[in-house]
């Protein structure tokens, strides 16, 4: 466990060091749960991005994109459910003025208990050494059976008020709890309350009544709005697809865990609209197409694993989660969801349009059903950032850390170094430069002795290093060293586009 | 004058026809002001912004790019002068409750005028016929001339008092002038007064007081405040410049002309830090650059025309836009600003951290100076939509409706037809689209005549229309015909990948 807090503050600091995440407004003292993508960060966040996209939408026929705006209007929230239904329960602190989410703190106050559970199974372990049977251990000691049973009674009860929308057990909950402020230790609660987590804003076209608009909650509602505009100009044939990135906003009051979960985020959404009854069919093959997609960016398969929803959503009549194996353990990376008809139909009632599509082969007009993947490019970004960096013990006693991208969403495909900063190498470095950066982005290092560039590309990610000696003058070759398995081969300049192009470009990638 | 309001229609209704542009939320009449980005539309601006990136960062070794949020520290914009002076003059009718801005009131009134002038002429030119000498006539004609005139006084007179801030004097000139509410015809006004053109919205992380946070209302600042951060962990040396592309948001009162200025909009900005002192230099530099990249993407030099400011702004000592010829006329496509230190200094005070460089050569440390270029994407699309949409009469006496687009912008780079549905021309036409998805956004249509297929490609944009025949099936090559030129070739698949690469990637283009 403090292995994994450790890898995971090695992540955070890391991504500030090499130019891939800063808070937002740092210099302000930063704005809480909004981060900016920095040199590294901005390029391997669009990298993702147009991974998804070609991945996608260009090598399916019959998936398009669109590019919707984050103000929409305000009834299509209200026909979402998300006016009504998308809320937190939040309770203010009297004397502090602090408002907290009242599920997190009851949860909170659990894992503790959890905690000391787990203390006593250490010192037990201690003890015994290797003696030490932990199940048998935790069937049979009587403290570590009372804080389970003491935690997993609290989680029920919690689970139950908030399914029956019973605030007031919630409240009641934290008080026979002695739950007290974590910052000031005041017991001095208000009521629970649900909190609507949409942002507001309010358009000034009119004197009178400002419209209130939000800022979406998700990219979704952009797709089905523009379902019917999109099927009829694109001339699209069920089944078909719609895909879509793009900023999305949550008002969270727990925002935590760095990138994880942040009040601005970006969704890669796409929404595939089927044949009613063949929705599941779909939803079995839209998991394998997802899984396999993440599969191919090598990250480790035991990194991921899926996790079915048991309770569905109002409008899901199957759903999955593709969770990832995080520095803070396996949390949600991408929802795949059956969606029925549930937001097609709730925007015809809300409208007043059709939204239904005539099939001609069935020779009749129906509200598709939706097979949705949705997935967060931050979180995206945090677990290719967090399973790549590494570090290593080397042969030589030594150790390095290095950041083992996969090659095609590395920010800079190669470093061109010269190996002394005289005797016309860097001019021949910046002349291969100039042949590679129509294709690709590379980039230049002279500074410092060699090995210490080949430290900093590696831990930047730079999956390439081309370094241009004094043999080079003479051959118009270059040494071209390999980032994750350290190898050096030597290579003629003119062969230097084909060699990157192997190793980072979308169709040598998708094909190996 | 009645043909170029016709070209404007004739772009927005194509734009919605082949998936370009769709108002937002469309199915509830509709968001003022926002727009959604089809099918098309969402590649072409994908492309825009690609080409832009590329251009800019990839291109040159200086310039990073960044990608700041959208919500930052309020402070922020307290720093910027955005809090206490980003405002619109505006007035309310009391009986209409609609809002109008005051200064566009009276400027429509002065264009009214103007628009009598020109009856005037319009008369004289139809008397006079070919004899007419219009310079002589307006000099002369007294009608005419007290039409100018009075156009004249009322402009300036505006300007005096939004220079002085005296709101008082801009009522009473509406009052003098009796305009009245152009839906109502009411002259019942209320005073005027200045409405910040911010976005609110709220960040509710505590009871007491939520902060209000606003959207931001440009890119640029996002770039100021990781100035430091970007600084130190890329290792920049000045010159350098970082880059970036993303949302703002502005409230406008006044937003029309289809998405030439919308509430909800995308930038793309490039800050350069430079020595003080030298900042002029990188001003023209840089406006030649500029100028160098709008005239690689072919839509015609005479399109573009420099605008210097003559009022420069409070944070400015060199100013100038880039105008485009839109269907409305010449209107500013991209700002190029010599920024001085004014964005570092102000935020070095509300921040209380130092922004600055110290170079190596003068042993001397400093605020960097800044030279701003700023396009917006949204216009930029507009540019080349209007500037692509042509009827063509053929030398059949027909016509064809074509979108000549850049071939690197346009959303598909080929389309790959089956000449007829049968004899294994399908098949064939997918095993080509197989081979060249990879590496292409390619289209397959099947669906009626040829002809009408290559119509339908001509007007969606498409620069190269790929046909399988029954020869194909014996020889392995295909017809490539040319949107632009409607000549055609005769290719063997093998070779298709290159015949479009060199129509459309990057390096080609941009070394043509």
């Amino acid at each position: 466990m403090a292995k994994q807090e450790d890898l995971f503050k090695n992540v955070i600091s890391h991504a500030k060091e090499y130019g891939y995440i800063f808070a937002s407004s740092e210099i302000y003292d930063g704005l809480s749960a909004v981060y900016d993508y920095g040199q590294n960060g901005a390029e391997l966040k669009k990298n993702i991005r147009e991974y998804w996209w070609k991945s996608m939408v260009q090598l399916h026929q019959e998936i398009v994109g669109i590019d919707a705006a984050i103000l929409m209007h305000p009834t299509t929230w209200k026909a979402s459910g998300h006016v009504d239904a998308f809320n937190d329960p939040l309770i203010d602190n009297k004397d502090s003025k602090k408002r907290y989410r009242a599920d997190v703190l009851v949860e909170d106050h659990a894992e503790k208990i959890l905690q000391k559970a787990q203390k006593e199974i250490e010192k037990a372990r201690k003890r015994f050494g290797e003696a030490f049977d932990e199940e048998q251990f935790v069937n049979t000691n009587d403290r570590v059976q009372r804080y389970l049973s003491e935690r997993k009674e609290i989680l029920e009860r919690l689970g139950r008020s908030l399914t029956n929308e019973d605030l007031k057990d919630v409240k009641a909950l934290i008080e026979e709890l002695g739950i007290a402020d974590p910052e000031t230790g005041s017991k001095n609660w208000t009521d629970v309350r649900q909190f609507n987590l949409m942002f507001g804003t309010k358009l000034g076209a009119s004197s009178e009544t400002a419209s209130n608009l939000y800022l979406r909650p998700e990219t979704a509602q952009g797709i089905f709005v523009n379902f019917s505009n999109v099927q009829k100009t694109g001339r699209m044939k069920i089944p078909f697809g719609i895909a879509q990135t793009g900023k999305a906003f949550r008002n969270e009051i727990v925002a935590r865990q760095f990138i994880f979960r942040m009040r601005e985020f970006e969704q890669m959404e796409m929404q595939y609209f089927v044949r009613p009854g063949e929705e599941l069919k779909w939803y079995e093959h839209w998991k394998e197409v997802r899984q396999k997609w993440h599969f191919s960016l090598g990250l480790g398969e035991e990194n991921y694993r899926f996790h079915d929803h048991e309770k569905l959503a109002h409008y899901a009549n199957a759903a999955t989660d593709i969770e990832f194996n995080f520095p803070f353990g396996f949390k949600e990376l991408e929802g795949i969801h059956s969606r029925t008809d549930f937001d097609l139909k709730a925007h015809e009632e809300h409208s007043g349009r059709k939204l239904r599509f005539y099939d001609p082969e069935l020779q009749e007009n129906y509200v598709p059903y939706v097979i949705e993947t949705s997935i967060g490019l931050d979180r995206m970004f945090l677990a290719v950032l967090s399973a790549s960096l590494k570090e290593e013990e080397l042969e030589d006693g030594s150790s390095r850390t290095v950041l083992k991208l996969p090659a095609i969403l590395a920010p800079y495909k190669a470093a061109v170094l010269p190996l002394v900063k005289k005797d016309g190498l860097p001019e021949l470095a910046q002349e291969i430069i100039e042949e590679l950066k129509w294709d690709f982005n590379v980039q230049y290092d002279e500074k410092d002795a060699i090995g210490r560039r080949y430290r900093r590309q590696d831990a930047a990610g730079t999956p390439l290093c081309i370094t241009v000696d004094h043999d080079s003058l003479e051959d118009r070759t270059v040494t071209v060293r390999y980032r994750d398995t350290m190898e050096q081969k030597r290579v003629p300049v003119s062969e230097l586009s084909k060699v990157i192009s192997e190793e980072t470009d979308f169709k040598h990638w998708m094909k190996k």
